[in-house]
C-alpha cells in the first residue's frame, strides 16, 4: 500500500537540501509518495508556515506530515502529534498548531527522544533530514508511535494565536491572514463573517485600512471585475480575500501579513 | 499499472496550492504518477502555458494533462479533449489548443459537468484543486470519458492563434515565441524556414527588430561564440532562438513576447 | 522493485524542460522514483551543481544520478561513471567529480555512445532530455552498462579542482564553498580543521577576509546568537557556515564563492 509522506520547509529550492529529505524517506520507504507541500516559506515564518499547512491539509490523503520551520533551530522540542487520521511531526513552536486544529485537533502526542530512528549524526541545524524525514519514512512503513518517545502533554503543546475575526458594531474585524503569489491578500475575516452582516456577493464593502478607507464590490470571483480594478471575493479557504483582476492587491494596498482590516457594509 | 498526470497551473510555488491538487489526485487515484510540468507560468498567461505545453507534450507518456490558467476564472467552461493517446483537461479559453494540434488535433470533447467527479464545495477561484484534479484522478482510474458530461462540439473549441512565420522577398517573418529562465529568446520561425531561404549553420543572420537590425552567427548551439556574444541556434523544439552564450538575450535584445522580427541571410 | 533516478540541472521551474525529462523517463521506467536535486543551479555553474550533488548524494538511495549542467552545451564527451552503489550521468566537465569521489571514487566509465538508447533526434542543446533521461531510464530497467559505450579511460575523467582547507601558523584557511537560500556562506574549511586548532563551539573565531577581520562567536548553531548577529557553526555537511541569525550572512559580509578566508583563534 502507498503511504503519503508531505513536506512544508523553508529551505528554499536552489539547493540539495530538499532532496536530502526525499532521499533519506526514499531510502527507509521506497514505496511512499511523496508531496512537496512548499518550500518557499520565508526563513523562519513559523505563521505562513502555519497558514500553509491548516489551509492544505483538508486536501491531503491520510498521511505523516512534516513541517520543518523553526526560527530557533534546535531549540525547541521535536514532536509527533496524531490528529484526525494524520500525523504532524515538527519542532514544537506552532507550525503543527492550525493544521491539527484545522483536522479535529490532537487526539495524543509523543515527544521525539528515540535516536535509533534517526539519521546519525544529527545536524543541529537539519531536523527534518536527520529527524523528522527517518522518523516519518519510519512511520509510514509500521512503526508505533509509542515507539518514538515519551507520550507528551497535550496541555504542553505550543499553539500559535489564532488569526481572529470579531463582527461587532456592524463591521467585521481581522488582520491579513497572508500573501499568496498573485499579490492576493487574504484576511482572517470569513464568507460567514460577512453572511453575519447581511452582506452578500454583489453588494460592495468599505474596507477600513486604519484610517484610510477603499470601497470595494464583492463578487463570486475576482474576474468579476475588469482587469486592474480591486475586488474581495471568498478564496478557497473560504476567507475574504482582496485582489486586483490581473494584478497585484498587497502592492495597490500596501498591507503587511497582520496589518488590522475592518470590512463594513457601504450604508 | 501506473498511470501518469500532468499539472500546468500559474499557482506558484509559494503557496500549497498545487500540493492541495496533488493531494485530491493521490487521495482517489494513489498508484497514479503526477509530473510537474510548469507552476510558474505567469499569472493568467494564456499563451505562455500553451507554449509550455504544446512543446512539453511530445516527451511526456500517453496520461491526462490538466492546464489550469485562466485570466478570467471560472467564466470559461471546463472541458476534456481526446487528442491522440492523451486526454487534455482545462478551461476552453485556448490554453489546450497548440498541445492538442501538436499530437494531432482533437478527436472527441466533453463539457465537464458531472459535478458527482468534482470536490465540493467547488471553490470558483480553484477549479485546478476541485474540478480538473478530481476528474484527472477519476480517468485515471477506469473513468469513461463519457460519464464527464455531454459531448462538446470540436467547431466550439477556443484555439489560440498560432504564431506565424512566413518566408518572402528573401526573408522569414515571424514573432517572440518565448523567453526562458536563461533569457534565451525563442522565435516562431523554424530551422525549416532558414533551410528554405538557403541558410545553414555556420552563416551569418541579419535579425530584424522593427528598424534596428544585428547581425548574428547561425550556429550549432550557443556555446559556438564567445561568452557575452549573441548568436542563433535551432533550439530543442526546433525552432530559432536567439542567445547570448552564458548571458541573457533578452535583456540584451529588450525583445517581448510577440514582438515581429524578420531574420535574413546577409547577402 | 522501485528504481530512484535523480536529476540535478540548471534548467530552472519556469518553463516545461525538467518536465520533459521527467516525462522521457516515466515513459520508459513507469515504475521508477524521480528525485529532483536542484533545477535553479545558476546557468552553467558546474562547481555549484558540484557542490549541491557532492553534498546531497550521501543522503539519496542508491541510483541512477544525472546532472545536466555545462557551460559549453554539447562540447564535453557525456559519460557514465560506477562508484559505490551509484551510476552518474553528466558530461565530463567535472560536475561528477566531488559526488564521484563523495561515495567512494570511480570505479569504471563508459562514454555514451550508443545512440539506440538516446531520443532521436538528439538537440545538441537538449542532452537532459534526449541524452541522460532516456539512458538512465533504461539503466533503471536492466540496462547492462558494457552496452552503453566504450570503456572511458578513468584517469581521463575532468576533475574539478577541489576546495581545499590548509590548517598552518595557528590558523585555517580555505575558501567560499558555497552560498544557501538563506544567504548561509559555506567554507571549505571543516569542523575537523577548527578541531586541530583547538577552536570548540563556545569560543570565537577570527575571520580573516583579506585585509578585514572580525570576531564571529563559533556556536552549535547559528540561533544560539541573537537575530542580526553574525555567528561560526558546524553545517549540515560538516562544514564551517558564516550565517546571521534571521539574516544574509553574504549580504553582510558580502563575500563570493571563491573567496579565499582564513580563521583563528581569538589569541
Amino acid at each position: 500500500m502507498t503511504s503519503v509522506i508531505t513536506l512544508l520547509t523553508d529551505y528554499g529550492l536552489a539547493d540539495g537540501y530538499v532532496a536530502a529529505c526525499h532521499g533519506v524517506i526514499a531510502g527507509i520507504a521506497p514505496e511512499s509518495r511523496i508531496i512537496d507541500v512548499c518550500h518557499l516559506v520565508p526563513s523562519g515564518d513559523v505563521r505562513r508556515a502555519a497558514a500553509i499547512l491548516a489551509q492544505t491539509v483538508p486536501h491531503l490523503p491520510p498521511g505523516v506530515h512534516i513541517a520543518a520551520v523553526n526560527p530557533v533551530g534546535g531549540s525547541r522540542r521535536a514532536v509527533a502529534i496524531e490528529a484526525g487520521e494524520h500525523v504532524f511531526l515538527g519542532p514544537d513552536n506552532g507550525v503543527l498548531s492550525w493544521a491539527v486544529q484545522a483536522v479535529g485537533g490532537a487526539r495524543a502526542a509523543r515527544e521525539l527522544t528515540n535516536e535509533e530512528l534517526f539519521r546519525r549524526p544529527v545536524s543541529p541545524t537539519f531536523h527534518g533530514r536527520d529527524v523528522f524525514a527517518p522518523v516519518a519514512a519510519r512511520l509510514a512503513t509500521g512503526q508505533e508511535m509509542a515507539g518514538l518517545g515519551p507520550e507528551y502533554p497535550l496541555d504542553r503543546l505550543v499553539s500559535l494565536r489564532a488569526p481572529t475575526s470579531l463582527v461587532r458594531e456592524g463591521a467585521a474585524e481581522g488582520e491579513v491572514l497572508s500573501i499568496d503569489a498573485h499579490g492576493n491578500t487574504q484576511l482572517s475575516i470569513s464568507a460567514d463573517d460577512l453572511a453575519v452582516l447581511g452582506v452578500r456577493p454583489g453588494e460592495t464593502l468599505v474596507v477600513w485600512l486604519g484610517r484610510r478607507h477603499v470601497s470595494v464590490p464583492f463578487r463570486e470571483t475576482f474576474a468579476a471585475v475588469p482587469p486592474g480594478e480591486l475586488v474581495a471575493f471568498t478564496d478557497s479557504a473560504g476567507l475574504v480575500a482582496l485582489a486586483v483582476n490581473s494584478g497585484d492587491a498587497s502592492q495597490r494596498l500596501a498591507l503587511p501579513p497582520g496589518a488590522h482590516v475592518r470590512l463594513s457594509p457601504v450604508s
